[in-house]
């Protein structure tokens, strides 16, 4: 293991746990004996340079990377390179960009090493005791690798969440995916949060309970159960609840952004990952929030009651829909890099280890498990038959919450792209007619084949 | 000028219509043919051969491409550059990526060559009776070009509709923010046009008429002036109105997809652009809203009036909102790419000749022209009071569709974008709890500077 943070740490503790001799790595030696300490009771060693630990190793060597994305992946690549044998594999376990790992795996075959990017989720407490992981790369490396992955996993039903995504940068890919979703879930979560806070007047105490009620059926998932775990700390600082000392900037390392902009790439609407990393960025206009919101109009709007059921069908209808848009872009994106994606099986390893587990992800193992070729999440039945009387209390709360100037942008564009969906007749054909109109670029027709130009200026009445 | 198609010849037409000596080259001989065949009565010529294109002209050449984005500009530059001598300038007036543009003006500045980044927006009218024009590159260069770009320009008030933007690809950028302001714009119309239509149940000849009455006062633009006209227009081939037989998939060239992109990159919130581009992809997902429509939970909703005066509210409000997100991206890629941009002058030369002009950019023109540092558009006193009094109607007209179930994406994005930066407390400090739980990615505190962690599950009350 390179890199001893948070995760290659604990990552590397679950391996020694299950039997394996473990050896790991990182520049800063403070890390290294954070590990010794963390592993005393266990197989494992640590090194305090790179050679050393090279050394350690027989051919063919497993390394596997868990360092920060971007560059330092590849600083570290070039420093590892020299000094290991054809047949070495690397693994990349961080959240690098799929483009990123699709140029290394080439550069690295070329000097005869196997390369591997893997996917991992589940934070600091899945790496240690389980996570979810996505490999992709080689699929006759992946053999190797197979039973520790297996058996380091988080296991859902006696089933290990982790399988063989694809060739080149699928499970680097499907990770970023995941992410997405989660991104549109946080956001989703806190919009309810908002919700409950401005609309209905909960105090944090009440919320914590709706959350913890939320969780304890159907809707179980982890982000509903930390949620409702944060709602209820208390500050170390002061009296209050500490969730009410925390500012309200969200940060973000990126991988939502990503999804979004890929999926603008492969033409996948995604509407709600989009509004999530949107409201992310605009948290931190914090000065520009401070001087407007004095000015804002929230003028009196006749008292509309909203029932916590009614809010946790927005809840579960906009969650359902999240998980469909992550689907949909999995499935275009299979189909544009042939990575041949099994849905189900990515939703069967994402039921267990990682951050968007959710009960949920067993209806969308069911829904792919029985039709590879759903063309859409919203198209199975069950589904359908789920998301359909959740409808009217969906568009209750939020045509409510517009009403009382809380708009909640994830969950309004989850609704519109369902709305969206179901439509025959979108009004886009006008946006063919303009573009016809003001730059020639042609429009098709409903009745007949081909592409249609006409003078718009000559045939004005 | 290098490329003869519906731009690049009427510009060039524009040009020998104000007494310039040009002469253009396309390596289509048919396009040749018709421009000189258009250009009959003008002095111009059109050349069969680059090489009898470059030797034609005298030394320090200024040459203008006006071809497809993308990898045919590089093949051109290619082709072109060999014939070239140090000195001559070279003006991109396609709608090129504005990271090309960086990379091509590097490497031609190795050849000794200049090179120009210039969007150019007014479609085929607009290039042959006056554009507006984005030049960017060198400040030097753009001396000898400013004589000639002004008189072909458009002209407001006397003033023409081109200013020099920035150093290196400035002008690309602009003219790309200008892109994706005009797919938001569009993607707004298109939803009052689907509102009148489902919701008010109005019939073509009523939705000209709307859109006629709409621009006829302060929200005069060209966008609304041909949508009225497309709708009184009669179909070729049947006794329908040619709106209703135009298929109802969107087709895109990029330019909003770049915007959205590169507005995440620089964590610039563009919700209102990010739905125009989901929308138009959607849109194309045809057979799958064939299949899903007939599925539709359409239940009766009770009766809520909603009257025109209340959607043109929406309109203007969304419309305000559409340029007021363009024009912060604009503020964030000046100071993240040190162009130097003046928004006002921006908005000025927008007020004629492109797809977006219209009476509202006299406003933006004003709001920058008194406070250049203005943080937001949204800030600047008489726009805040302009959208005040809309609030109450955007609100109704949007919860009305809602329960109705017709949720209007752009517009939506645009209502939650306002309240949102009107709100000082945004629900995202969940969101940092949630990532510091999870990830151990840390939080700040409302009461204290610095930077936080705790051990959540310690904390378990």
């Amino acid at each position: 293991m390179i890199g001893l943070g948070t995760m290659g740490r604990n990552l590397l503790l679950n391996m020694a746990d299950k039997g394996y001799d473990v050896t790991g790595y990182d520049k800063d030696p403070h890390m290294v004996d954070l590990l010794q300490e963390e592993g005393a009771d266990l197989k494992l060693k640590g090194h305090k340079s790179l050679e050393a630990l090279i050394n350690h190793l027989n051919s063919p060597r497993i390394l596997m990377l868990l360092v920060p994305a971007g560059k330092i992946v590849d600083s570290v690549l070039e420093e590892l390179c020299p000094l290991l044998s054809p047949g070495d594999l690397i693994i990349d376990g961080g959240n690098s960009h799929f483009t990123d790992t699709v140029n290394r795996d080439i550069a690295l075959q070329k000097k005869g090493l196997h390369f591997f990017g893997m996917g991992i989720s589940g934070g600091e407490l899945g790496a240690r005791f389980g996570p979810s992981l996505m490999p992709g790369g080689d699929a006759e490396a992946y053999r190797h690798m197979k039973p520790l992955l297996e058996n380091i996993a988080a296991k859902v039903k006696g089933d290990p969440c982790v399988s063989y995504m694809g060739p080149g940068a699928a499970g680097h890919f499907v990770k970023m995916v995941h992410n997405g979703i989660e991104y549109a879930l946080m956001q989703l979560i806190s919009e309810c949060y908002g919700f409950m806070k401005t609309v209905m007047a909960y105090d944090n105490k009440s919320i914590a309970q709706v959350f913890k009620d939320w969780n304890s059926g159907a809707l179980n998932s982890y982000l509903l159960e930390i949620t409702s775990e944060i709602f209820n700390i208390k500050d170390e600082f002061s009296d209050a609840d500490l969730i009410d000392m925390i500012k309200d900037e969200a940060k973000a390392k990126g991988t939502g952004m990503w999804t979004s902009q890929i999926a603008m790439e492969l033409q996948c609407p995604s509407p709600s990952i989009n509004e999530a990393v949107a409201q992310r960025d605009l948290s931190k206009f914090k000065s520009l929030r401070s001087a407007l919101a004095p000015k804002h109009n929230l003028e009196a709007n006749p008292e509309i009651k909203i029932d916590i059921e009614q809010l946790k069908h927005l809840y579960d209808f906009s969650m359902r829909s999240a998980y469909a848009q992550g689907m949909q872009l999995l499935q275009q994106a299979s189909a544009a890099y042939a990575y041949h994606l099994n849905l189900a099986d990515i939703a069967k390893i994402w039921r267990g280890g990682c951050i968007i587990r959710a009960a949920f992800l067993e209806d969308i193992y069911t829904a792919y498990a029985k039709d590879p070729e759903l063309p859409h999440l919203f198209a199975a039945p069950h589904i359908q038959e789920s998301l359909h009387p959740l409808l009217p209390n969906v568009r209750k709360v939020l045509s409510t919450g517009i009403l009382k100037a809380y708009a909640m942008p994830m969950a309004l564009s989850a609704l519109s792209y369902y709305e969206s969906l179901h439509t025959l007749r979108l009004p886009s054909n006008l946006i063919q007619a303009q573009r016809d109109l003001f730059g020639a670029h042609t429009f098709e027709r409903i009745d007949r084949a081909g592409t249609f130009h006409i003078e718009w200026q000559k045939n004005k009445p």
